[in-house]
């Protein structure tokens, strides 16, 4: 697992130019998530004392320490790119989701299990933060994915009645059940066949 | 919802006889149960304080304190009765599941949502109990519906290759995505409605 700091700096250093206003973002950002790795609670004075900014700094970037949770809690994930429109749509759903990009998994470097439990932890705690994450983060990671479904809607591969948002959660669901109630670890084998022959139940379920 | 003395009670009440080392069973459940709804950490000095039971009796009735919070953590919840070998199973998935048995829905008297909220955050921060909790509970309630898939195999009206434990993991994660991911309520009609497609995507996936 990479340090918070580095994670930070490598979001950083990927904008050319780096002008000192994003510096100090990943400054806060880097210490807030090393407060979430340490398991404390976040407060804006241990913010301030581990990032070296200064209050006021802190509150002009950050008015809602909530939102400022749901950045670290997020820090290595990206939204995935869009499908090509030709994508073989079995093969998204077995590849791309459960086993990947909706961020269970531990392909996403910088993302280890530790901090998806600490996520779990922090939101079960906290509604508020919850629905933050969920709208700034966890419902855009999903629009690629429901694209390509409702492409194959349109070219009538799949179920002209699919709910694509209840599709999209029965095969995430699946993957956080193995990590949340089973306490399983996604790189076990076994858990990839469970995981695969759920997808595929969906994945019959789906097509027209 | 009803106090911990009061599940506790009842769950004592419900057998003949009352033996007097069920009261004090009773006593200490009640108590660890309080602890944890309190949002406290479960200590076994907190238990013998809160419980007024010594702690020599505690210990000869729970060398794990593990086992004690997993036990408590379960108050008000049943495994599920079998069902009926010519049970409607498309009404089993949709009502017996993701809406009720499976415990996420407030169905259960005495099993509230934050409890579910602490649950969570509990197994989340430790891994044994997370598994102790799935062995000695939640695996065990997953039985009659799994069953009842089973003989929808036998009798030819499921595939015969259905895995089944992928099956109800992924009606089951459906329902946890609401709660863990969304941190939506079962009891909103739009999220029953997202839970309903989603188990019809499910089932049709399931039918040979």
């Amino acid at each position: 697992m990479t340090t918070p700091t580095t994670d930070a700096g490598t979001a950083v250093r990927r904008r050319p130019g780096r002008p000192r206003d994003e510096d100090i973002d990943g400054l806060i950002v880097a210490a807030t998530l090393a407060i979430i790795d340490a398991g404390e609670e976040v407060t804006v004075s241990r913010v301030v004392a581990r990032s070296g900014v200064s209050r006021a700094a802190l509150y002009r970037r950050w008015p809602s320490l909530t939102l400022l949770i749901a950045a670290a809690l997020d820090v290595g994930r990206e939204v995935p790119p869009a499908y090509p429109e030709d994508a073989d749509l079995r093969e998204v759903l077995l590849t791309g989701l459960g086993l990947g990009a909706d961020g269970v998994a531990p392909s996403a470097p910088g993302y280890s299990e530790e901090r998806f439990r600490q996520r779990i932890r922090l939101v079960m705690s906290d509604r508020a933060l919850q629905k933050t994450y969920w709208d700034s983060h966890v419902s855009r990671r999903r629009v690629p994915l429901q694209n390509a479904l409702r492409v194959g809607i349109a070219r009538g591969e799949l179920r002209s009645d699919l709910d694509v948002e209840a599709c999209f959660d029965a095969i995430a669901g699946v993957a956080y059940y193995q990590l949340v109630v089973r306490g399983d670890r996604i790189s076990d084998p076994a858990v990839v066949s469970r995981l695969r022959a759920a997808i595929e139940v969906i994945w019959r379920g789906t097509v027209s």
